[in-house]
């Protein structure tokens, strides 16, 4: 996959002079959508679909600061899918190349009305793609 | 109507060390729904019968800058409703008594499917408690 | 400690129609921050001292989904301190008393200048406090 | 000038599944900062020189409703400088090329303790690469 690319804003800073640690999970977001895009089923597709995956958990270390106008590489990878949640991780650098940051994220499944969807019956394409995107 | 308390959040500062000038957006609406609900017609049950009120425009003066901690008093007032745009102002006072922004915003009515709603017709007690809230 | 109360706001809320996921660090924040000034050490007033204490790790886990105008009650509590890392652990309740949210955090305490600071040393009322309130 | 494209992200939507209103204020200073890259005064040059350019102003019109995955691509214009108050305006486009935002922002310069900046004084690079920057 290509590594996702986040120019930190100045409204993402905080009176610390760095970027407020909430804002890595939005991050977090921004390049898993885009890892969907690249695998072709961006996420708007699977909302128009009916699928909607909320976040069910979410796990950040903070490494080194990062502030305003830095460019951060974001490499998002499937760590685990077996049909009904999927795990990805996060590593986060600097333009030094320095990691300054790793998350982790779980997800899982619904349509629409809030029910728990098994994806291989239903959209066993998008099953494939994300079986397939294991650890790429 | 009663002043609306909003306590200025770390991460609503920034890299100046105070309150990013978005923040006062947000706050217009904690302010502008607080009066909702004083008026006995709060946001939640709007949008429970069908009426959704976007924000049509916004407009801002920032006067003195506020800062993490403080307790900032926001007196919202509707200004005018006639039955199809809804005007509401906005002036925050710190805890000194100085005003450190003024602010005023429009609305519109529409029903969940898009379309323009007149409030008079559909819901005549929410059009009268708006109408009878101008200038108080 | 009280208890901290969140009332949901509509800009926290996403497309989902439900809180948007990064918006629970913030309230973790929020609770933190009351808890810090339940203790008699507002987070503004270690500011002042020149104490600053970045997060270093956090971790969510999503129950069940709040949404707009819900209050959400939230039990932070510090789990660990040695004088060196704090971790805080959060629990957060929905009117019907049922848990929405687990989270925990970790901070470490900083100088100013961006130096590790025992905290014993240079505040040993912070240090005594802090250790006091382990598991309360 | 360049114009600046933002992707609407999903944590900038809300519950009426559109773009939450506050998010455009932060796009302004998104195109208004990329503006300055443009002439060569990056915002983080200037503060590192001491200089800062607060908010004093904002208006906004909501023309047409954006949402999640849009790309909406934004001209910020100085609209005046004569030495002291900066006035940019913005035009916000989506895809198909209708505008869907219009704004106006205010700003100042103030060295970094809080005293208003003359900036051709100080920094008449700046000052003049402003000047010559109105209306193109």
């Amino acid at each position: 996959m290509d590594k996702y690319i986040h120019t930190v804003q100045y409204y993402e800073t905080d009176k610390m002079g760095i970027t407020h640690h909430s804002n890595y999970i939005r991050w977090m977001e921004e390049a898993r959508c885009d890892l969907l895009k690249q695998v072709g089923w961006p996420y708007e597709k699977m909302e128009e679909l009916g699928v909607i995956s909320p976040v069910t958990a979410v796990e950040c270390k903070y490494k080194i600061s990062t502030t305003y106008a830095e460019k951060i590489a974001i490499r998002a990878k499937v760590e685990e899918f077996k049909g009904v949640k999927l795990k990805v991780s996060y590593t986060m650098e600097n333009e030094a190349g320095k990691i300054v940051f790793e998350g982790k994220s779980e997800h899982c499944f619904l349509s629409t009305d809030g029910r728990p969807m098994i994806l291989s019956k239903k959209f066993p394409d998008l099953d494939e793609v994300l079986t397939n995107a294991v650890g790429v």
